[in-house]
């Protein structure tokens, strides 16, 4: 659906002469104009009562397959290894159970309370549920498309090699639809790095889709596997279409090991996530973004078994970067807001981003005095607009497809 | 101002048989009674509707005097390194200016908001504001005192030996009503730790008062001042009145170095502060803790000339710190809510403290189905009890004598 608005008395972020308030005129899905005198007969009006406009915020990274929003409390008495958490989340899927239609639906939902207009959510692919939760997150993009634009990673939680029959079920959920081809740490879970990166690079080959590797390992394993990740995007000429996620090798303290990774992983084009984790090492982002990486940031799962925590809210994520990274100053929170922005929308290769004429109408409204407000307060509240339509007010997802016009 | 109330209908976390719901009575201001069939005639009643109880958070360290709360959007261009936010406050101070008395009642009221009881204040004293901050909050310690209590430490912020005439200054605040004497950073700031910490423990001494020390000094420096500490804290016999804050150097990754430091501080009986930094070294809190050191937590500085962070929410903090110490177990969610309750009481020397009879009617109501979601999600719309008076209702802290009812 694409709606026409007139959103009256708002603060773009990062148009110039916009500090002060102005007009976004919305036609048909996409921003037609900004300005303060603009006539647009018969397009309903929104009254943004001087509130911050940003273009709607990017979730890069999630699991919608898996929340246990809405659930009764789950008991988290799980062990401390990766393996621990992999193997009691294929014991809980089956035992609660977990519906990945509506725990997606339900997650998605709230990720759109909070701004998200779009989510890349990467949905686990094994041979014990096999492509069930790409068929309920696939339901769930298909039912929500008038509100949030879902974006599927095939993703091989349990292992793609070591596990045998995986690879098909991959091929399977690619042929559904998911748009993208996971991975996960290719030494470490995998036991087999060239196996596992010629595998995931042969899929997007074959099904001719972008990459997005999960790499939890630290140090100079993980180093090891960046390089082959880099080596490979380069050979096929993937640039801007490979991500690595986590990328906790990045936080190294030394920077005459790092450095070189950054520039390469720059030369490459590869876009790197991050979640900020405050327990683990992970990539500093200002330098990244000043050697020409782009990175975008994520919830990650959210209130799953692998953890309790997270509300899906990618301006809150916005503080937990500037936290990680110690970002005080106004201009580095502003780094902080790109990333939650237009570098998410760089990283997923969106076409039509950002708040001026021709872009999506995908606009996030916080009552913040600046940007640097919005992103260490995070504010909640939001008016959310989805191609002009209104899906989201005062923090709550609207119902129904005539959507409520204050005018 | 003591109150008399009857809460029905709540789970008070840590009473054995209690994860049911039952009743609290309070009466005169303590806790009397709980059950399920408590009789009271004539005393209010509340309806708790089946929320979590917890005893009153304690905030262990914040700075009432310096929060920007209220006041228009300062955009914050300060340098990097410790001294050029601490010459930067000071300019601060009077150029916005920041009042004292009037920033720490903004302060104070959203932290009781959340459900702070008790709050510890470092308060600036130094050549330039003198004890005025010191009056300031005392004022606003007075004018709440029947919402929260507040206990102001004799912070000499910008150096207590290289500036002088501030030592004065720190025997006239600990003169009007300072209740503890702080210290900071004996090598790095004041680069006479001998000098530095002599004159702290000469003032406990001279006034009788607690001590509280400002220790960000990182790796070995930070190790050799805790060494100085602990010492003293021996010589003198000041087990459980002494606390260092912040205590970076106890993020060191080297066993072989905290291991034995750790014990030493456990034995010395020195209580630690944690704000959980994500970008900095921080202390391993359930290391500590099983070790027998008494832990706890604060904000720090919220939105002030430091940072724009914080919303002097300790139930978010206690998520801070799991969030730091990868904590993802219930039963270690549990450990993050002790820190900002029992083990904040003991680390600031609360005699009646708890959810058993005899103790404070301080208890604060939280809409959560466990203790690991309320720490993990912090849920907002909070009831506040100060005393056996409703002191904040629905996230909102209530105005007058006459609070209201719902029974």
């Amino acid at each position: 659906m694409a709606g026409s608005l007139l959103i009256r008395n708002v603060r773009p972020y990062g148009i110039v002469c916009a500090t002060a308030a102005t007009d976004i005129l919305v036609q048909e899905g996409r921003i037609a104009a900004l300005g303060s005198a603009l006539a647009a007969d018969g397009v309903p009006v929104f009254d943004g009562a001087g509130r911050l406009a940003l273009a709607g915020l990017v979730e890069a990274h999630t699991h919608l397959d898996k929340s246990l929003l809405g659930m009764p409390w789950y008991r988290n008495e799980v062990g401390p290894r990766l393996i621990d958490k992999i193997e009691n989340e294929r014991a809980a899927r089956k035992a609660l159970p977990i519906d990945p239609g509506r725990q997606s639906r339900r997650h998605a939902m709230l990720a759109v309370s909070h701004g998200s207009t779009v989510i890349r959510s990467h949905v686990d692919v094994d041979t014990e549920c096999g492509v069930s939760g790409i068929e309920g997150v696939m339901a769930t993009r298909d039912a929500l498309a008038d509100r949030v634009t879902i974006d599927l990673v095939a993703f091989p939680q349990s292992g793609l090699l070591v596990r045998p029959g995986t690879l098909q079920l991959m091929e399977q959920a690619l042929r559904l639809g998911a748009g993208t081809v996971g991975g996960l740490d290719p030494c470490a879970v995998d036991r087999d790095p060239k196996g596992h990166l010629d595998a995931v690079f042969g899929l997007a080959d074959r099904f001719s889709c972008g990459i997005d590797i999960h790499l939890h390992e630290p140090g100079e394993m993980g180093m090891f596997s960046m390089e082959l990740i880099i080596e490979r995007t380069c050979a096929v000429g993937m640039a801007g279409r490979v991500m690595v996620s986590h990328a906790s090798c990045l936080g190294m303290p030394d920077p005459s090991l790092i450095d070189p990774l950054v520039a390469a992983i720059a030369d490459a084009g590869i876009a790197i996530m991050t979640t900020a984790p405050a327990a683990r090492p992970a990539p500093p982002v200002k330098r990244l973004i000043q050697a020409g990486v782009v990175v975008c940031a994520g919830s990650d799962g959210i209130r799953d078994t692998w953890g309790p925590y997270g509300n899906a809210d990618m301006l809150e994520r916005a503080m937990f970067i500037g936290l990680r990274n110690n970002l005080r100053r106004d201009d580095e929170l502003e780094i902080a807001l790109d990333i939650v922005t237009t570098q998410g929308a760089k990283a997923l290769g969106l076409q039509a981003y950002g708040l001026t004429p021709g872009c999506d109408g995908d606009i996030v409204l916080v009552d913040a005095e600046t940007v640097a407000e919005a992103v260490a307060q995070h504010p909640g509240m939001r008016t959310v607009i989805k191609r002009g339509c209104v899906v989201a007010q005062d923090g709550q997802v609207l119902n129904g497809q005539v959507l409520r016009i204050a005018d």
